[in-house]
């Protein structure tokens, strides 16, 4: 293993994103962009390009006419990573699928195809939805409790790695001259029966050239950074300053060691925004300008509410003192990161309004400033562990461009990121093994 | 409305497929055809040069040592779809996906965006899983049984089609100096609740130039032909011969009839095997000589078996008569086609050998002749309704060659094909409509 390296991943969300509800009204995005797969594969190749490690497509299931822009209307992720599989040769294609209404057979079986399809660049972004809401449109009265979802999620991914494992590496010998298929002792059933699942198996699925699929995870309360750090091979997650960054990292490195795994086969991701400008002033006032331009209160409102399950603040007084009783809604939903909003709002007597605020983007955001000035926040951040690499949030496609043309040539320049692609897969890019797939035991 | 048109389906099974176990033998078929993307995109590419109105994909989700090759490594049939949708420009894709084991909100998404991804050439053969051992795949220990696997069918499609009309067509504004993304009136929650499902909606994606996915349908018992009577655009299916053809066509358009539906309206187009010679009689030597060679009396049985929960016939004494209590294992399998079998073994006294042999190809087959014989048997099962346009299975690439460059020309000369594509989307190659989207009740 060389010289450790920064990870690149672009989150694509179209028409609008976290805290850019009105991202649409610039002209240089189709209204219909989340949904419009020659969009996905400009951007696709524009990131390829530029030798990033990965596209991650965040997702949801739940809307209501209050939805942001960018919730409304959107493409399955394995169903639009499959096309951007044949339209890319090398960047790695992660896709986001909830493990508390899918089956875990469908799981295996849809990541093993987009494994073979995109010949090795396959990941799975781990969630338990987080939208409870989702819950209806499964035929079930409510979403699962933490316990459940995150037990299905433990579950889950034990199932879906033993059926990528039902075919061993050479199982196969399709030998002509013998007229010889399949190995028939290299085919292993699962016979799993769990708590929540039970699958005989085999999945009719051969291995990728990368083994199988790269898996991230997604979750930040206890339970899901334990899930993170038993099962996953990277991790999703916010950074708002470098000192949550470090803290945030060297928590789940932690968590993976004492649980007998390397830290450094998992590589940790946030997501962020980046406002490259002609200098340091420049972007602070670009990102100013879109904040004002991107997100009005209401819309900051409607936002803030997805972590209570969508729940409608604007019933209450902004300016009277946060309703703390609202944390009972987000039970089921994104609760850890609306407990720490409750429980701030009520230590600091703040009001609604105020508790909104905090939830914007911090102005300026740590990755705003001249090319240089991102490039080195983002060698600080690299160099003191707080991210292994980036999943930016693709913004404005101008700026999209200025990072791609600016920031990451001095990334290169500075030896923390690669200056041309070294591997074929998405495995071979994170520098994770391929994992070994030899059964000791006799055939069953 | 022009003169009614022939249709064309390639079924590309890699591999083998029914009866050709040996298939890959080939050498110009790839050892992992089923899994090769590039394979795929080739065939697809070829059919769409011939003009073909669409891709169609069956599926299989289990299997054992003794499966036949082309189960034992495929890809889930969307994920390739969608990998097609942008190798292609004007050929439809055609799905299969059961009823049985996928949540119809997850149904409605995938092929949704498929629907998307592809500018309105999506279709979805609706099955209930032929293949009984599914089950134990998906948490169950027994498959269901045909009142439910055909309940939920039928539910499945009501839901699925619901959730496909969330948005009205103009439902999205995008006025950029209104700043207006949606019309919210124009968004419909669906608020089912059946006997299988409940499902609240709305579905997070607009519908496609064709409206919405086309849906076929694959079951041949009462109850399957009552659900594609029902519901179904296009029914997949099988047809020995001319007479069996006809009948089964004119059973399920009156079935059609019957519900107040057009039967124009329902394409019936059967799967079949092509051998095209220099001469009748070298054609029928070609298909001899495939006939020895690719499928070993062994390999039938294994078949044969499908129908019955892949039984394993070789426990019995071939020549002894037909183990007629294996019907019992067809239960909750093929039934209709395994009742079918039994019947006639009974009833004529065969051996389980003598029954197997009336499952192997026929030989002659229909469509085995002269380009000039297989044209004109095509054009008579077509003008005497016994099909409305075939599924092609295709078997070896040189045939294929030989089918799209010498039989299909003759079927445009005799003015039963078209001679380029007049449509964009698939239910424009079908002849069928786009179903209205139009609310009159007033918005939720
Ligand atoms: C950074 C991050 C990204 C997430 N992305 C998604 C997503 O794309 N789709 C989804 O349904 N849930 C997503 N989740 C939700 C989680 O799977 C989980 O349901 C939610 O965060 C509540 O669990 P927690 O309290 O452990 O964070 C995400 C969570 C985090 C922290
Ligand atoms: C022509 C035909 C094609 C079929 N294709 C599939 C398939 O690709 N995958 C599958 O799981 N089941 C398939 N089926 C199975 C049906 O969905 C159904 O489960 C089975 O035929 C038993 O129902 P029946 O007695 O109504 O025919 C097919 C059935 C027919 C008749």
């Amino acid at each position: 293993m060389g010289k450790r390296q920064l990870k690149l991943g672009l989150v694509p969300t179209g028409v609008g994103g976290p805290g850019q509800h009105n991202r649409w009204l610039d002209p240089e995005i189709p209204g219909d962009a989340s949904v419009d797969i020659d969009w996905y594969i400009d951007v696709a190749r524009q990131a390829e390009a530029a030798l990033f490690d990965l596209v991650f497509i965040v997702d949801s299931q739940f809307i209501t006419p209050h939805s942001p822009p960018h919730y409304l209307n959107r493409l399955e992720p394995l169903t639009l990573l499959s096309a951007l599989a044949v339209s890319t040769s090398r960047i790695g294609l992660v896709g986001t699928l909830t493990t508390s209404y899918n089956a875990p057979f469908n799981l295996a079986r849809r990541l093993a195809s987009l494994d073979l399809i995109s010949r090795g660049r396959a990941g799975w972004n781990v969630v338990t939805s987080g939208d409870a809401g989702t819950a209806g449109n499964y035929s079930r009265d409510k979403h699962y409790d933490y316990d459940t979802r995150y037990g299905r999620a433990l579950e889950s991914v034990s199932v879906v790695r033993g059926l990528w494992r039902s075919y061993e590496d050479d199982a196969f010998p399709r030998d002509r001259a013998s007229g010889r298929f399949l190995d028939p002792a290299k085919l292993h059933r699962l016979d799993h029966r769990g708590e929540h699942f039970s699958v005989v198996g085999p999945l009719n699925i051969q291995r990728s050239p990368q083994g199988e699929p790269v898996i991230f995870q997604a979750g930040d309360s206890e339970q899901g950074r334990d899930l993170g750090a038993a099962i996953a091979d990277g991790i999703f997650t916010h950074a708002p300053s470098i000192e949550q960054g470090r803290a945030f990292y060297a928590d789940v490195k932690g968590r993976a060691e004492r649980l007998g795994r390397d830290p450094d086969r998992i590589v940790v991701m946030p997501g962020v925004s980046i406002t490259v400008g002609d200098s340091d002033a420049d972007a602070i006032e670009i990102e100013q300008a879109e904040r004002r331009s991107d997100h009005s209160f209401e819309q900051a409102l409607t936002e803030f509410g997805r972590s209570f399950g969508w729940h409608d603040f604007t019933q209450y007084d902004p300016d009277a003192p946060f309703p703390a009783h609202t944390l009972e809604f987000a039970k089921s939903s994104f609760f850890t990161n609306a407990r720490k909003l409750t429980d701030l709002a009520t230590s600091q007597n703040l009001t609604l309004r105020q508790t909104v605020e905090t939830t914007r983007k911090h102005h300026p955001g740590p990755f705003v400033g001249s090319a240089e000035t991102v490039a080195s926040r983002i060698v600080e951040w690299f160099e003191s562990r707080a991210l292994d690499g980036l999943n930016i949030h693709m913004n404005h496609p101008a700026q999209f461009r200025r990072f791609t043309g600016e920031v990451v040539p001095l990334l290169q320049e500075r030896g923390v990121f690669r200056s041309g692609y070294t591997h074929e897969t998405l495995r071979g890019h994170l520098g994770l093994p391929v994992p070994s797939n030899r059964r000791v035991e006799c055939a069953a």
